[in-house]
């Protein structure tokens, strides 16, 4: 009696290319076929949250490759504005399609001050719903929305209803920051969340040009 | 008896405020406090990974907020180079800051040429090792070498051997893609998983340019 499992025959490179070709046949084809029915095009609600980074940096990401499409795109830093002085200045190079706007100097455990940045969040919401429905904007990003809505400096209830009910079809919408409340979760179309496994820091890293700011 | 549970003091404007400011005015000083114990400055391997969107976008991301640091960046794209429209337009903004590279022709399941994808990912592996220890760059994107990891049309072993052994102090190296191998991640400073909590494709949305290229 042979132990069949004991004699794996061994493939030639040739065979290991037509396995991969055919393999990679049947992927493209699945895969063709499912891209086949996906046809609608619609503004997208976007939401990037959880403790790990790579939130708001994912969102500018988004942000240069429709300006890298000749979108208009319009920016609101609901936080930490004075932190993104990269980014800040690759926008300029763009600023004939950016409106950028930033509410507030910073973290909101460096101003301590509950009532300036309440009027700075309300203000900066009213900036934010012109841009999204003014119809010049095709992508419109509000970083660290969540952190604002999570101190209730405005009213959750009230953007998630002017997200789903004003939001025109056309316009998409990104929302950064840890902590996205359920509701905004449920009416979003695109949910990530950046999960942290790893980061610097513990081993006494700091903060540094290019990857933090 | 009464019921002190039921007789729940309503707080002021004034008292939310001020112990906002007291709450906020310790978390601040707790954050000093461990910034101030931060003082490595070292070139870090960052890895984004996970099956959710946003990998390669917060790594552009850092490319540009890199690139608005005035500093070099080299860019190694393993495999979807040509879906890439959008960020390739901002990137030729800053051609005198960046060194890019495509290797192939798009995700390997078009191609279906084992042998073409196994010369093409050791041609690129050879300029990203190139960029990487040329002493030029401040920052290098390996963008979706995981894949190519995967299929191990590079040796997993070389790679994470070169990360770990060659990759000077003061270069920073982005490895993006799912399914990063265990040995890279353990070798990492940074790794961030990005999960898909909610995707529109299920529901018949197809890729839009700006959004998924």
């Amino acid at each position: 009696m042979t132990d069949k499992s004991a004699v794996k025959p061994v493939m030639t490179e040739e065979e290991l290319d037509a396995r991969h070709a055919e393999k990679m046949r049947k992927k493209k084809a699945a895969r063709d076929k499912i891209i086949a029915t996906k046809t609608i095009e619609k503004g997208l609600l976007i939401v990037h949250t959880g403790k790990g980074k790579g939130k708001s940096t994912a969102a500018f990401g988004m942000v240069f490759r429709a300006l890298g499409h000749g979108q208009r795109v319009g920016v609101i830093q609901f936080v930490k504005g004075k932190w993104e002085t990269g980014e800040r200045a690759v926008l300029e190079r763009f600023s004939d399609l950016v409106t950028i706007n930033t509410m507030g100097e910073g973290f909101t455990w460096e101003t301590q001050d509950r009532q300036r940045d309440i009027a700075a969040a309300e203000a900066a919401w009213e900036k934010a719903k012109g841009l999204i429905i003014g119809g010049e904007h095709k992508l419109v990003l509000l970083d660290e929305l969540n952190i604002v809505l999570r101190y209730a400096y405005i009213d959750p209830a009230e953007v998630v209803r002017f997200l789903r009910d004003e939001k025109p079809d056309d316009v998409h919408v990104v929302v950064t920051g840890r902590n996205a409340p359920e509701d905004l979760i449920e009416i979003a179309d695109l949910v990530t969340e950046m999960t942290q496994i790893k980061h610097p820091f513990r081993s006494g890293v700091k903060a540094q040009e290019g990857i933090e700011f």
